[in-house]
């Protein structure tokens, strides 16, 4: 088969590769019905981020169940199924306190940007939907394999509750998706920070009721006027760099809280400015695992509609261009159709 | 009257001060019972923190009150009194939302080590005793205007609730106090860091289930074998400094709580270690105002004894010993008397 590797700054190829094989008991092949490009693809894309060599890419996903190891017992061959990014046992300490992303088991995924893909401890990683999803059902499932379930996390580790005024730093696809999850959780006010039109645009229909375009300390100045100087209840970082995590921490109130959900790049935080600040910070890599049944069902009862996140389809042999077009900010979020 | 000043560091003097007055009228004016130094009125006498020339000293205090200002409703001369090192008016939207030491109107008390002192925000940071408490109860008293509140609020930011893991870094009076606190709200374990004997000992009386000695990567590795590898549900980080910080994060399990309540003194934190901590992280100035109803009533009530901490009764007038004799670990904490 052929898949997306990533050989270095700018240069994504779609090349051969060997077809994935069960290797443990508890895998499971999926032949992918659709796969994306994430924002966290950008990093070494852009050169941000060190490589080991060449790298096979892609861990958003969601397929047909091809194949399963001798000690899958959950899910079987033929059923659609939805893993995350981070594999999950779904039994140890960590995943029962819910935080499958940090499994003492976890792998994370790679190689999903592909026809076929091997899935370890696909028991506690897979979630099967009910039955066969239609066609224009694909791109909302596929959101909730990461990209929604990290915007979940970000308005859930960031405590919005009905009624708060929540703020979302970012305007990529992730911070989309947690607008979209601020809303649905009850945000009452739902501060959008961006400067893109048709982003912006997204953004409202998403539940944004604000849009803020001023960035750094006149960003923060602005939050801070429209909240009576006080700040926002619940402060939603997903960009990941110094100025974006700054932001989002002087702008909630004493006793607020920011979360983060974006891998931090070049990130330092001043222990006096935290301390004075009376923020409670959250975040790390999103247990969407924990949120997999709950999200899909949402989908699927079309009560959101995330899957309109995507603002580009293409083939998946064209996958270079999804990369190039999210670079250049022409894109949102590029599917991908093996 | 006389009171303490620090003029550099190591330089404490008692000398003549001019007697305080109303000002505001907001305004107390309070006849100091008792008066205490604190572990932060080390950093400034140690020259770790910068002064602007010679300081009045001190933050910790109860006492009866003298005059009132004309605005002032809530407290009356004659009463018994005890209130927070921070001001605060208990009406602003940080006060409302329960994190008094971040009131817009906030105000550092400094002068307590001193036989009278002047309070702003009289009605919204002074709380008044049911009657004139005996002389024995004045050094527990005394705790929950700083130490005592700042421990309790250790445990609460670290979400202690019963049947937690808790661990204690630091062995100062605020982690004593922290121990004694964690152990009222209902923690099963509660590991103390800490290598002194006399320590070890109080920290035992105040609930410490467990203690280690090890420090850093050692201390680390004994907490986490202590805990299957999973870490402790709530760690209460009371001393501030870049090694206590990062073994109180490196020691929370995932999805866990970690208070810090010193003021951090050269800590920065990597924003992806913070991140696959996947820690809560919560602290900043104690709100004591908040506690100051519930801890006066437990001390009261004899339910707690956090009084103990002060192993140094001495006379105002020789308040430099007291400094002294912390700074040198002679004593936990010295209590003072006008």
């Amino acid at each position: 088969m052929k898949g997306t590797m990533l050989y270095g700054p700018g240069d994504v190829r779609f090349e051969e590769l060997d077809m994935p094989e069960i290797v443990e008991p508890t895998d499971a092949i999926i032949r992918v019905s659709v796969t994306c490009v994430c924002g966290s693809d950008l990093w070494p894309f852009r050169g941000l981020q060190p490589m080991n060599g060449p790298t096979p890419m892609g861990h958003e996903y969601c397929g047909v169940v091809e194949e399963v190891g001798k000690d899958v017992t959950s899910v079987k061959p033929g059923q659609f199924v939805i893993g995350s990014f981070a594999t999950s046992d779904n039994h140890c300490p960590n995943c029962t306190y819910g935080y499958h992303s940090s499994c003492t088991q976890r792998e994370f995924i790679t190689r999903a940007q592909a026809p076929y893909l091997r899935v370890p401890l696909a028991d506690g990683t897979l979630v099967p939907t009910p039955e066969m999803p239609s066609e224009d059902m694909m791109p909302g499932l596929l959101t909730t394999s990461d990209v929604l379930g990290t915007g979940w996390y970000a308005a859930d580790a960031a405590n919005v509750k009905p009624g708060v005024t929540a703020v979302v730093v970012g305007d990529g696809a992730v911070g989309l998706m947690a607008t979209l999850s601020a809303k649905q959780m009850g945000a009452e006010r739902i501060i959008v920070m961006s400067r893109n039109p048709a982003r912006q645009a997204l953004a409202r229909e998403f539940g944004a009721t604000d849009i803020v375009e001023e960035r750094g300390d006149e960003g923060v100045a602005r939050i801070l006027d429209m909240t009576k100087g006080i700040g926002a209840d619940s402060v939603l970082e997903c960009v990941g760099t110094q100025q974006s995590m700054q932001q989002a921490i002087r702008t909630t109130r004493r006793g607020g809280y920011t979360s983060y959900v974006g891998v931090p790049h070049g990130v330092e935080l001043s222990g006096q400015e935290m301390f004075f600040s009376h923020i409670h910070l959250h975040g790390g890599p999103a247990p969407v695992r924990k949120y997999l049944p709950e999200l899909i069902k949402l989908v699927l009862d079309e009560v959101i509609d995330p899957g309109k996140v995507f603002d580009l389809v293409l083939p998946l042999e064209q996958v270079a261009e999804g990369y190039k077009a999210m670079d250049e900010r022409r894109a949102i979020k590029a599917l991908l159709r093996p």
